[in-house]
Parts: structure tokens; sequence; C-alpha cells
């Protein structure tokens, strides 16, 4: 045995279950591409914006994903004080909320809807016009119409909330490992070191493996098949601007907006940096494409002009692990052995606490959450028949 | 004496300088913030797209600059052809020509005064119909009203060739060093190492110093003041985009045009790159900022709508060297000890050739071409009497 635990992949999901496991007193290797640097890989949490809110367009209507996800926003601030205190570091989290702006009478509309929907579960939701929204944030376009305001949304800065991890799964006895898992098989994994084909793979056991590989566990040999055709690569493009010197930080609030049909939003760090994001797009390439880049820009400058005198520090691409239903993938397969923790689509980091509560629940036998229930790997069953 | 000659900048203008007078027989130190590297420091020479032209909006009727053009556009493949020997490496140089495109009937006009001027002065132009546009560059947009083929045009990859234009030098023996000159006196210079204020500055000694700087000469203590107040940095952001696997070259030809009154570029390379710029803005920092960067995509986009298909590989930002006349600077100061070749504003790469060739005639008391004549620095005494 080379561990107890071997976690697949070290986004913020397969680090953070990594970390709570080692936290436990389980002997943890975790293995990714990119080793002990955080920043290295293709690891769709380094793409992210760290928006964390339990509803957005996409789960309105999703009651089983709406209860995982205010579950996972009523967890997360715990578990990150957590985290920050055993790390030693920030992770940039902020409590002002999120401001969803309204352009046209239609967005009117559907801010209404959003706010009565927030208000039937319990969530916060101040309706504001257009006077209250540009005093809230000055910057904002003068076409704006009103909005509405989710006191209780959260963000977090994705990449100094993996470096956190990463920090704290090392200062429990985390090993992390450079390589790539080819194969999973029982509580053993085929791993290529960096470095290529010529380098012979090697095997690692443990008495369980978690899966943690996001998109990437559509390519692991040993995962189950209905599971690996469930997920799907979804492309995102971001970009990150931040403030010369002499411009004022632009934003307080996550503002979310729609912009000429496109869902927009702008999430602020309190160190300068503004995330705009971001493109939806069902491709697997990594890309940073002209077109792209053109329409955020556009859009960006549309809802706040002075984001043009902005830097654009950086402009990437990440590819979200979504499925066929949107929901995440957590459970255990085969003979308990294997646990796969994926498909967490655009809630990652939202996810990423609870998720880590739920694998360390699975590794000690006890019960997960109930608003698990619905996202174990074997719903997709039957789907694979064919 | 440390060297027979000190040239002070390593971007194309001074790395062309040191590599012929080395290749002449001087001993030659070439000083460079970024060292060995020609891909380090905040050359105006990599920013660049390497555009070579003798006629643009800039020159058109500053006569001066023409001949001088002319001259560079004749000399400049015979050059090439020797850097290219002697680098053992490729310049990317292509010879297809530039296509300057009209979107409406006022910038027809234009191209006609142009077709008529250049013929005038003897260069090539042919006048081109919509449709003879879009056969040449099927990927222009539809609503491209026609155009001229400028076919004695050439282009050149600026960062290949620098860095070619570096292997020449030190395959002649030219001895570079890493740090900042901050002073120049006599033959003297005063050079700051890399690594900042705590290590002290060296003095170096040489028969002549060439200053090349770029727009960095405005600050060399011991250049006359009337040379550097006439130095002005002009911020230029370009764009470096890739076509995907998949997506043939979308152009061939060097592209001109104007878009919403912007003049827009597009200088395509054999190796799949293509070149977008540029912004001129009257300012010294090299920020990247999402404004520019979105009207260039807005306006590459409007001209060749394919565009955005392609990968954005590279936004970045240089300061050419302008000067109060347009006109670039070489000759002599002081007592001679002191050259000075700097100003070259937007046709640095152009002008590489013919201000080497200059240079090592002032070195070797020869004289100089006859189109150097108005590019003295004596010319700005009479506005530095105030």
């Amino acid at each position: 045995m080379d561990a107890d635990v071997i976690v697949v992949g070290g986004g913020v999901i397969g680090t953070a279950i990594a970390w709570r496991a080692a936290r436990d007193g389980l002997a943890v290797t975790l293995i990714d591409p990119g080793g002990d640097d955080p920043r290295a890989g293709d690891k769709a949490s380094l793409v992210a914006a760290g928006m964390l809110g339990p509803v957005s367009e996409s789960v309105f209507g999703e009651q089983d994903l709406l209860n995982l996800n205010l579950h996972a926003i009523d967890r997360f601030p715990g578990f990150n004080r957590e985290l920050e205190e055993a790390a030693g570091k920030s992770t940039g989290l902020r409590t002002e909320g999120t401001l969803a702006v309204a352009y046209d009478s239609g967005d009117l509309a559907a801010l209404d809807r959003l706010t009565d929907f927030r208000r039937s579960i319990g969530l916060k939701a101040e309706r504001l016009d257009a006077r209250e929204c540009r005093k809230l944030e000055p910057f904002l376009a003068p076409g704006t119409r009103g909005g509405v305001l989710a006191t209780g949304d959260l963000s977090v800065d994705n990449r100094r909330y993996l470096a956190a991890l990463r920090v704290a799964a090392a200062a429990s006895g985390v090993r992390t490992l450079a390589g790539t898992v080819t194969a999973v098989n029982g509580g053993q994994v085929l791993v290529t070191p960096p470095g290529g084909l010529a380098a012979r793979g090697t095997t690692l056991a443990a008495s369980r493996v978690v899966v943690a590989a996001g998109h990437a566990t559509r390519a692991l040999d040993g995962v189950p098949a209905q599971v690996r055709t469930a997920i799907r690569p979804v492309k995102g493009q971001i970009l990150r601007l931040r403030h010369p010197a002499g411009i004022p930080h632009l934003l307080t609030h996550t503002v979310r907006a729609i912009v000429q049909g496109h869902d927009l939003y702008f999430v602020p760090r309190a160190d300068g940096e503004l995330v705009v994001g971001a493109t939806q797009e069902e491709r697997d390439d990594r890309d940073v494409t002209a077109g792209a880049v053109h329409d955020l820009l556009r859009d960006a400058t549309t809802a706040v002009p002075a984001v043009s005198e902005l830097i654009l520090a950086e402009a990437s691409a990440g590819l979200r692990p979504g499925t066929s239903d949107n929901g995440p993938i957590l459970g255990p397969v085969h003979d308990g052995s294997l646990i796969i923790a994926a498909g967490h689509f655009r809630n990652g980091i939202l996810l990423s606490a609870v998720t880590a509560d739920a694998v360390l629940a699975l590794l000690r036998g006890r019960e997960t959450h109930d608003a698990w229930a619905p996202f174990g790997p074997g719903r997709f069953q039957k789907a694979a028949t064919t």
C-alpha cells in the first residue's frame, strides 16, 4: 500500500478532499499533472471567477441542484475559515453580495421573477431602481434600468483558494505527485510521470481511490463507461483585468448582467483584479480566441464603460466538467474501492467544501448529506444500456 | 579602453550598428537592460509588426522622410540577405506586397491619391476593384470597395529579425552586457547592472559611444538637452494572433484598411502568426488596456470577419521613439565621441539597415548617404534656446 487514499486530480475538488482526509488522519497521496504547483496544468479551477451564489439561470428550476447549492453556500464560510487558519493565508472571500442589473423591460421582468424565487426559498433579495443601482455601483452604464441585490451571495479568489487548499493539504501530510493517471482498477492507479511517452508508467496502490479529475475523468480507464460518457467539456473563456495606478476600483459587488443576450459577470477582488466572464462553448480545446475576447470586452464595456481604461492582464480558457444533467457526480462505484467526485460544471468552487465533507463521510463509512442523494454515479445506468 | 565602440541599446537599431561595426573590424560592446536575451526589456522592436513600406499616411508629404525611406527600402533586401547568411537563420522576409483596401468612397479617393503619388515617385501601385481585392484575399469582408496593391512593399518578422541581428553580432565578436546606461560623457558610459539600486554603477570607456536607446534616450544624462526634449514616447498596442489547426491562413499580403476612422494593418507570417496593429497613444506607460484590445479586435473582425476564429496569442504594448518632427536623429554630437542614432518612431526596422551603414560611415570617417542630411541632431538647436 502506498497510501490509504489516492486522490486523482489536484483542482479545488481533489485538493479539498485530500486536505480533509489527511486532516482526519488518513494517509493521502494526491496526483496531478502539475505536481506541487497549483498554477500548473489545465485545471478549470484556475480559469474560474470564484462567484459563489446558489441561484443562477442554470439552476433556476433544477430543484435538486438548488438544494445542493443551498447546502454548499451554508457550509462554505465555515470551511473557508478553517482553510484560512490551516493555510495561514487569505482566500479573498468577499461578502458584499451580487448585484444583478437589467437593461430593458424583459430583463427587469426576469429579475422580478428571480427576486420572488429567492425570497420563496428564504434567500435575501432586494429590488433596486436604477438610481439605487448606480448609487451602489457608480460606474454602471447610464442605461441600467434596475437590479436585484442578493446580499447572501459570496465570492472567493479561485486561485488563492486553490493555493490555500494546497498549503493546508501539505501541512496535513498530503503527499503530492506529478503525473497523469491513465487508469484506475480497484485500489490501483497507473501513473505516467511528466515528460512523456518514453517514460514507463508506475502503479500505485491504496485502499480507496477518489477520482476528482474534472473533464479528464472522461478519459480515465476503469471509470464506469456510463460515468465517462455523462461528462462533457464545456469551454469557458474569461478575462482578468487590473486597475492601473490612479484608477479607483470600479466595482465592489459581484455584478451580473445580460448584454445583447449574453450572460455576463464581473467579480471584483480587493487586490484590484476584476474578473470578467464567461463564454460557454461546447468545445474541448483551450484556445483563447479573438472572437470570444472581443465579445467579452464589448459586453463588459457596454455594462461598465470605464472598463476600457483597465489593464487586460490575462485572457484564459478552461474546460468545465459538464454532465448530461448539469449535476455533479458523487459516490462509490464497483466494489466501493473507487469513489467518483467529478462533473461539478460551473459550481466547482461553491461545491468543493461539501464535496470534501461527503467524500470523507464515504471514506469513513458515514452517511452523506441528504442533498447528495440525487447525484450518485448510478443515475446514468439506464442511459448506458445502448 | 573597454572597446573601440560602445553601443547603448540592443533593439534593432543598436544591434544592427553593433553587428556592422564589429564585422568591419571594430571591438564593440553592446549594453542593454535585457543582456543577451533579445526578447527581454521594453524594446519597441519587439512590439512592432515589421511592415516595410516607404509610403504611409505619416510620410505622405514629408519629402525628407520619404527620401530616407526610399533609400531604406532599396537597401533592406541586400542587408537582410547578408544578415540571414551571417546568422544562419531566416528573418521571415515576405515580398507579396501590401494591399490597402477601402470601405467607402472617401477611402477610395484617398487610395487614388496614394496610387498617383506612388507612381509619381517610381513605386509600383496597382488599382484593384472589389472583386480583384477579394480574389487576392478571399477573407476580406464583403463591404470592401476596392484597393491598391503595392508590390514593392516588404515585411519581416520583427522578432526573428532582431534575434538574427543578435546572433550575427555575437558571431562577429560583439560583447553584450546586461545593464542600464544612465549617463554618457565623452567616450565613457555609466552602467547600472540589472538588479537594482543597491548595486553600484560601473564606468566603461571607448573611443566612441553610440546611443541607440530609442525612447529611453530621453532619460540619458550627457545627451544634449535639445535631443532629449525632441524625443517623445508614442505608445502602441498590438495583437499577435495565430491560426488554430484546421483554419487556413487568412491573409497572404500585408493588408491596410481604415476602419471607422482607425488606421489598421494586418501583417501575416509564413508560420501562421498574424499581427494586427496598432494604436498610437501619446502616453508613456506600457499597459495593455481593455479598450485598445477591444478596438483592435472590433476593427480587425470588421475588416476580416474570420479573424474571430483565430487564437489571441498575445497583446502587447511598446513605446515608439517619436520625435518632434517625426524624423529620426542621426549624427555626432559634442566633440564627435558621441553619436546619436535614435527617434526612429514607426520606421525603426525599415531604417535599421541604412542606420547601421550611416553609423559605420561616421565611425570610419566617411560620408553618410545624402538622404541622412536633414536628420542631424543639430536641427533641434534653435528650439532649445528657451
